[in-house]
């Protein structure tokens, strides 16, 4: 029996063919913002995956189920409610949509949540009964999985670590709160860490004549030509503010996570995407942060892991993993 | 059956006998603190049970289990691991040490999640699936039910959101971190941020004649005379900084409580002990800020409810309601 994972992107959808074993054995994308009719995209992404289950010569009767990992999923009620970032307005009922096509089970649920169950049923941690995701990127997103269940909580929204409160009356966040973890650790937060740097150490040292060293960010560039590769870039050749500015991403980081030990005391929390892949220059810093602001009982209990899926299979995977929930 | 609960302290071990219905049919008192020897105290504590019971007519072939909220103590394990404030030290196996009296049930569990499951079993929480527990005192304690079941973690310690560290580098917390919630939100937190208030408006206003309003707290009184109820006391008849100390509390225990609703989104947050005995000083502020800081979609998700127990009984049924534990 093969598992579908669908990633619901607001550009394009992903779909993919997932066997027992975990692996990816076909898949397809289409385009989601050029739809604005719910029943539409509805009606294409049944013709795009019966072209998928045909390149394996399979069909319906193949599939376990259909998961889908999508902004502002609620496991609960199969529906998406309300996602910014998607061209479809609205409350978008997957679940009962689908059913009109084909009777195979369907389970919803976030992005975050799904790679966290991705990387329970197919990754680095399987057979762990208690764990944590944090997916690091534009923002900061978290998977909870408690006793091998996913946490879910009343309103099926649970495991928003990234709008954790870090720091009271802080930096302004995406989501209208102040000092949320996200504003510290997503790609834009550092990247403003280091914009911060920069300025405070250009106002005492700046010479605009001073030679720029190989591999260092010239001071001269856009900070909004700046990406968080090219700040780990610039870390990894030496550049001692692109260093700072990950080493204070790992100070608060660390605490956030720290902090999430102290609700849930896991056996591991797991890191995945772009700024995770700077390397030692987060890392190393991170480790030594997370394990300082541990309450001394949970010190030595919780190892910090990268995530064992493939940036580019994760989506997938971690949606397919969705059917998989208990 | 009756369940039994005991409640392990440093001073006294209170037991009582309490009833399907949720009541205290009796109960009764005697020394922890006498006690280095840990067969000693669990010899004499089987001996006070049967006295126990003997004012009811019982007997063990009458009684479902023996619950026991102790500090330190691990569910897993049944035993009390280094409790600071016991004067019997080292690991302390309750579960085995009574099984060689009595071939009952034993569970053990700490003060926090014990208060909380006995709100699960016995209070307001009654049949409320995902709740989250506060019990404010000298610490900040924390107990977390998730679908029904309290949260343990790998290691059998989750659910420390009073060490949850909430001002980066902030003030210095008994358990050695910084910022933790326990260092604003105790009984030793809110008087902290009474005698820092007092000192900045002492230094600018400070004027040794100036009438004392009666019912407020006069200057010249030694802060270290100051309970948390005296300043609850001041603050319900309007002393200034005392309102003001209590704000202040509220805007971070509202913080570090909407941090709790990004993890597990409950339908719910008790709160017990004697700070939340002030009353409205505390709790308008409180409910306010906690509203304010909750992410978006949490918003009108999460009630903020008082324990439904009696303060003198608490302890008895929270052990009690250990041995019901899933």
């Amino acid at each position: 029996m093969y598992a579908i994972g669908i990633d619901v992107g607001g550009t394009n959808t992903d779909m993919g063919l997932v066997s027992e074993e975990g692996k990816i054995v076909a898949r397809r994308r289409f385009s989601t913002s050029k739809y604005n009719n719910f029943q539409q995209y509805i009606h294409d992404m049944m013709d795009e995956l019966k072209q998928l289950l045909a390149t394996v010569s399979a069909d319906f009767s193949n599939v376990e189920g259909i998961g889908i990992g999508a902004p502002n999923a609620n496991y609960y009620t199969r529906c998406v409610e309300n996602a910014m970032n998607l061209s479809m307005k609205g409350l978008l009922n997957f679940g009962d949509e689908i059913k009109r096509y084909v009777d195979v089970p369907v389970a919803l649920s976030n992005d975050a949540n799904a790679a966290a169950y991705g990387e329970y049923i197919y990754g680095g941690a399987k057979g762990m009964k208690n764990f944590i995701m944090f997916t690091l990127g534009t923002g900061v997103g978290s998977g909870i999985v408690i006793d091998g269940r996913l946490l879910l909580g009343s309103t099926g929204a649970a495991g928003e670590l990234g709008h954790a409160i870090l720091v009271p009356d802080g930096r302004q966040c995406s989501c209208g709160l102040r000092g949320c973890t996200e504003a510290y650790a997503s790609s834009r937060g550092i990247l403003q860490t280091y914009a911060e740097l920069r300025a405070s150490h250009d106002a005492l040292h700046r010479d605009d004549n001073e030679p720029t060293t190989p591999g260092w960010i010239d001071h001269n560039r856009a900070l909004t030509d700046l990406s968080c590769k090219d700040l780990g870039d610039a870390a990894n050749a030496g550049d001692p503010l692109a260093i700072k500015a990950f080493e204070i991403t790992a100070h608060y980081l660390g605490m956030a996570m720290a902090n999430a030990v102290a609700f849930s005391s896991p056996s591991a929390i797991f890191l995945m995407g772009g700024p995770t892949l700077v390397g030692e220059p987060l890392l190393a810093p991170l480790r030594r942060e997370f394990e300082k602001h541990l309450l001394y009982n949970y010190k030595g209990t919780c190892k910090v892991r990268m995530s064992e899926l493939r940036a580019n299979e994760v989506a997938i995977l971690g949606a397919a993993a969705v059917i998989k929930m208990k």
